[in-house]
């Protein structure tokens, strides 16, 4: 149960950084005025989530109750869960405000992060030779470039931005069976068992 | 700890959805208006899930805590994933507004999408011929059955879709038994142990 | 993951039941003027997580990842469990009204269910002969006594009622401490390892 | 699940407790009165949240999934929970009001709290005379002395206490490291395997 209070202390944290309301905001200056005022917010919880994590890996060495991973492994899948722990933000903030650019890039930075997480953690993990892993650093390269290409594309107009995000979720569950099957074989196991 | 951080993150995205305020709805036409209102945070919902569930797949890939089940199988349950984190909404949406037609509607869509992917992921579990899970798809099959019956008598009057629910709810049970001692007899263990 | 989403949907739904604000509330029939407006949401809260329960209880046959349990421990489970998702109602409406009856007893019916809920557990667990069982529900009688206590106490005066929860919450360890030392030996294991 | 319905109300009891708003707040006495207005908000979440540690406790019992702890273990571990949980509450008063010396001081007394019981569970281990616990509880004294330190600057200045917090974050992980190679050596795993 220790894992489960962590984990759900240092998600919730994100639900102190407030949406700004619709009826506030009439015009792009608006929304960056509002977003400014949420600076302190999202320092806030950059820095109890970052304690938090850090008190969870010495709670965790005194339970013993996961196996131990190197430092550096750790340090990476903290940054993806941040990532992931920050989504509800920009997510709620997209739902509110499609037409806004930050809103979109956003998003895409938050994902960004979580990708280059993951690639991170592939160039430490042990395993980092075999034919699975090799086909998740190249989804994860894949979403990185959709994260950055999406940005770009929402600089110019959000809902292009959007369109990338759709593109990539409908063709990356065919893209990773095609890796599979043809580029990267290694059985459907990464630990080729 | 990572799993419980992507569940949260996943489930808390729907709260960024909002119920419409009673103050603000007046007639149903009000009430439409509202919801519609609420289409780009459903949307916004739908694609973060979607990023979400593709993410925990490739991490989950390179920490190799799980057995791996097959792409479909994955699938399946992640429809299943987004019906239940769905949950919150309509729940909430009829218990603010139990005399529309929509609230109950919707809460039977939602249960119904669960349904299907149980009887999704049976089709694909290997141990789809024993006695218990041929239980499992036919109790799911009679909760997709409540739903749609569910949504036409809400089509006629809410109330009756809601008592239809509640006859569900307190019928599923003894039905269960009853499959699971006379019908389908298979020991009360799924695996055949 | 799947285990996560659940329990959090299953918990979320609970915050669907609005604490009525401090501000509308001058006197106790406003207190219950609002309470009943809640009704509707506390029955949607009911349905869903009965339909919820039910559909866990079948995903988990499919994926069998946990251990079969019988039906009628699975079930005291789930009151339990929704005893222990609806806390966060009636330990905010404590916070916002400590000086009404109501929100005392509202809170003590709650643990008072969770009590009976473990009893019921223990009726059926194969384990139950137990010195360590034995001393399991004993501590729920007295969670339950204390319950039934409170709520009288607070017909009388909230406070009272109050009073009683902090002294059990006080006395409860030091009191199993002393079962476990002189009443019922049987080692601080329960399974009698 | 049952584990994760328990984490989840308790951990979600604590956004009952209401961030005072920033347009109600001109001066620090106006800051206050806000805050005691919270006061029995945060007698019920700690009355609360200690019935559900104790029913947890009950009900793992009969469930069995868990090793059995000892009693004094598990009894600082709830006290680490307790902070953990109460975390998301001075982290969203930070961001709101990070000019104030009773946010600091408050996030630092949640962490002291966390860090003292890292230290009490140590006292406890079984495995503390090990390199790797004498590590632990080297850095939750670390993190107490931050805490100290935090609230006693945040008295002065409330930033100079967040520029300790920040050090603390960033200079944490590189300590841990040194202590690791060149202090206290002793494998990278704690259970010295």
């Amino acid at each position: 149960m220790s894992d489960g209070v962590f984990a759900i202390a240092m998600t919730l944290l994100v639900f102190n950084i407030q949406i700004p309301d619709l009826a506030d905001i009439k015009t792009g200056a608006d929304f960056h005025n509002k977003m400014q005022e949420q600076v302190p917010h999202i320092f806030s919880w950059l820095l109890s989530f970052a304690i938090l994590c850090r008190l969870w890996l010495t709670h965790n060495h005194l339970m013993s109750d996961h196996t131990s991973k190197s430092a550096s492994f750790t340090s990476w899948n903290f940054l993806l869960l941040g990532a992931v722990a920050f989504t509800p933000f920009p997510a709620g903030l997209l739902g509110e405000y499609p037409d806004q650019t930050w809103s979109v890039i956003l998003l895409s930075i938050t994902y960004a992060v979580a990708a280059l997480s993951i690639a991170g953690m592939w160039c430490i993990a042990p395993n980092r030779a075999s034919a699975g892993a090799r086909r998740v650093v190249l989804i994860s390269l894949v979403m990185l470039l959709t994260s950055i290409s999406a940005s770009l594309l929402a600089a110019l107009n959000p809902f292009w931005g959007l369109i990338l995000w759709i593109v990539y979720v409908l063709g990356i569950a065919p893209l990773a069976h095609f890796l599979e099957r043809y580029v990267f074989r290694g059985g459907d196991k990464i630990e080729g068992e």
